[in-house]
């Protein structure tokens, strides 16, 4: 086999690590904790679908690509819970050191796209993450939702948390901030969120 | 909420059952069982990262999609293993009724659509679908090869049903079936295989 798609194949079977992180929120119907993979999967979908929504034309197989593997550095960075303030301190410096080993199993011009991609998404400046930002915070908003903010309840996570992480939402779609305040609200009102 | 966001956000809720459909394939590191919506993560990332090795120029957001979506109808029709001969006599029948059910959730439009790319999927007549075809047969080949051809063991599969199942790689790609032959030959010389 050529070394580039050695290279690839390598890639493409150590990303298969991320279907065991989990995150925080759980499956619908009161189900067990999804996983990072599971959760990439969900959002690329809802990329397509909603792709109407996006406050600005965005390059659609480019926010999808972007939602399949923002959480590829999870796999040696874990998880960090979005109200975990310990854990966010150091996220920045674990995820960058994730990064430059992962995708560097990739050959180079790859490394370099996915890594670029990745930066992309973080750092919100362009009309396709702000959007894939977008689906990051309403699919587990959708899921815990349906749950009866099970996860909210769990993590006793205030409005002020929520919002503080839910705002940016608008950035990427009004619309689906729209429906993100809807529900932040009614979570609000039976107690699932505290005021 | 406007009703057709809300057909919308119906049908992401919907989907989130495929995470608990489960495959006959295993993680790698000798894993537990891997599930639909992780399968079809995994193949839309492939399906961007080896594109170059299409037979024929493809829409990468066309055969994305594909590949995330292939699998939704399982979550009523359940998933049919590839080797099982009985299962497979029936599931035609309950992918069809599946497919009518789940994609009737989304707006007219987007169930007309999705159904589309969906039989597009099944029928292999376009690059796209050869393409994302060929991604459906190699993930699972890969992940089993790297856990010494358990699944096949398991299943005291033979070549010949091997063969029967992935000489459909090379109508998508000939330098993916170039591997995948390679990796069989291996896993017969092993006896992972049965010839």
């Amino acid at each position: 086999m050529d070394e580039r798609l050695k290279k690839q194949l390598d890639f493409i079977l150590e990303i298969d690590k991320e279907k065991n992180i989990l995150r925080q929120t759980h499956l619908s119907g009161h189900g067990r904790r999804e996983n990072d993979a599971e959760h990439a999967w969900h959002m690329a979908i809802m990329a397509y679908l909603l792709k109407e929504y996006s406050n600005e034309p965005v390059d659609i197989a480019k926010v999808m690509i972007m939602c399949l593997i923002h959480d590829v550095v999870e796999i040696d960075a874990g998880d960090t819970y979005a109200y975990d303030e310990e854990g966010l301190k150091t996220q920045k410096a674990r995820e960058e050191a994730a990064k430059e080993r992962i995708y560097s199993l990739l050959p180079d011009d790859q490394k370099q796209e996915l890594q670029a991609l990745f930066d992309e998404f973080e750092e919100r400046k362009t009309p396709e993450a702000r959007f894939a930002r977008a689906l990051d915070n309403l699919q587990p908003l959708l899921l815990n939702n349906s749950n009866d903010g099970g996860d909210w309840r769990e993590h006793q996570v205030k409005a002020e948390q929520v919002y503080g992480r839910q705002h940016h939402t608008a950035e990427g779609s009004a619309k689906l901030y729209e429906v993100t305040d809807q529900l932040i609200q009614e979570n609000i009102a039976k107690g699932n969120i505290r005021k």
